[in-house]
């Protein structure tokens, strides 16, 4: 096997995601080593603080594989999707724990709700393990989303057939990472004239959009009406739970979008757009946003 | 708005996964109204029996959003890559629970396990919530696959590198829905020489895969040494982590592997293979079962 000229630039320290390992090429009948860079994959744990000074709390509520980077913006956008937290306010704290010497520092997360904000651990269970003896549904799914959150219906002004079109290569230019490593989902966030306002990657998909909330949380920008979302997948119906709770009027998808996503969407009068690529792209519903550009 | 041809055929109901919608597609400046098939997404929740007869107890332990079709083998993968099970013997029976008249029929499905057969529900507490008190990283997500399952070092005889090309083309093939909707992950197992022997669809990758495992654990058909399982995205850890408790010692992907899931691959003498597509392939490890063909 012959060594390939390897072309390594220095840009792993501005990508704490990307890393190079050695790899085999076979290409034409032929194997040659080579290096190769790969998305970080590291586990993320959330820790949540509350109760009352004295009767303080601490609990461990969820680990996310996930890229590192933005982490405390991906924890405040988990908690804020779940429903745990309802504005930045209710955030005292947040930090990593544990010893920096120790190997997994800054793979734990802390955040300390603020007192009085209550946190019932029963709640992120419920999302979890319904209790419907029998007989979950797309509806009850709706219904459980319902219940669990406080969604207003998102409010918008008109989208131009035009910008949409513009979304995926714009997002495409600030996606360093996935360029580099071909492993990433993305989630852009824009404003309705298409101006680019935040884009996060990440393993999860699910991660990258809470990334977006979070940081938009932390600063106190929520709800997001008027703005567009790009992910860079598919559609599920955890995304669009995850944007409604950010008042997200329009969400677009490279992808495809799933039956549910649909219909969530479709409860909640948000619009759902598929297949933005090639020039042209579907709306699965809140068509009435959407004026077409001459 | 002008309305496009509507080309529908009949095939809704050989493939259960796939639903027919209304779409306004936007095309040259122009709108027109038309049908698209959309993947379909639904909650299924896994009820477990378990105790002696007399304290027998059942217990919710997951819902997942899964596309449906294939729901007992989802069950029993999802239960044997949790190291729940560890035989196709563990099962006493699988069925749909509930009403079948009421919505939502077909989405729980109950699996009781035949005694003296324990369930610790803290098993899978213990998957999700580390007890790492600050530290959680990359190591100690290996050190709890290992921990929490027995997974034995896979065999394999050699793999020609002909045959890698051929499985994206032969998968694709047998790709129904995906062909149809554009929405769903793939994941398909292939005998060293090329030969598909199950191929599954789902909205999520990991339930694609423990489909797979699934119905060959029912077929007591594992372990899987000497096949090659292919999947139709990114390798993340879980993925890894699945087919290593199925004893597959090779996985392909079009897609790109994460670190991490290199990292375990690694650890367990797994060929990783990535980006299996346009005559090409990097192999991340395990690399001296591959035979280059001439």
């Amino acid at each position: 096997m012959k060594a390939m000229s390897v072309n390594v630039t220095g840009d792993e320290k501005a990508l704490p995601g990307v890393r190079t390992i050695s790899v085999a090429r076979f290409q034409n009948r032929s194997a040659a080593e080579g290096l190769d860079r790969v998305a970080v994959e590291e586990p993320l744990e959330i820790q949540l603080g509350f109760g009352a000074d004295g009767a303080r709390q601490h609990r461990s509520i969820s680990v996310t594989m996930r890229t590192p980077g933005d982490d405390f913006d991906l924890a405040a956008g988990f908690l804020f999707t779940e429903s745990v937290i309802g504005s930045p306010n209710d955030i005292q704290s947040i930090a990593y724990c544990g010893d920096p010497s120790r190997p997994g520092f800054g793979n734990t997360v802390r955040v300390e709700l603020r007192p009085p904000v209550r946190f019932d651990p029963a709640l992120l269970e419920r999302h979890f393990y319904t209790n419907s003896s029998c007989g979950v549904c797309g509806k009850s799914s709706i219904e459980a989303v319902h219940a669990a959150r406080t969604i207003a219906r998102p409010a918008s002004g008109p989208l131009h057939s035009s910008v949409i079109h513009t979304l995926p290569g714009a997002a495409r230019q600030s996606q360093q990472i996935f360029e580099s490593t071909g492993g990433l989902h993305a989630s852009a966030l824009f404003s309705a004239d298409g101006q680019l306002v935040l884009l996060r990657e990440d393993v999860g998909r699910h991660n990258a959009l809470d990334k977006v909330i979070g940081s938009l949380l932390l600063e106190n920008r929520l709800p997001l009406d008027g703005h567009i979302l790009l992910v860079s997948g598919r559609v599920s119906f955890e995304l669009v739970q995850k944007a409604l709770m950010a008042g997200i009027p329009a969400l677009a998808a490279v992808g495809a979008p799933s039956s549910l996503a649909i219909e969530l969407a479709r409860t909640y009068g948000m619009t759902l757009i598929g297949f933005v690529r090639d020039g042209r792209f579907n709306v699965y519903c809140g068509q009435e946003r959407i004026v077409e550009s001459r």
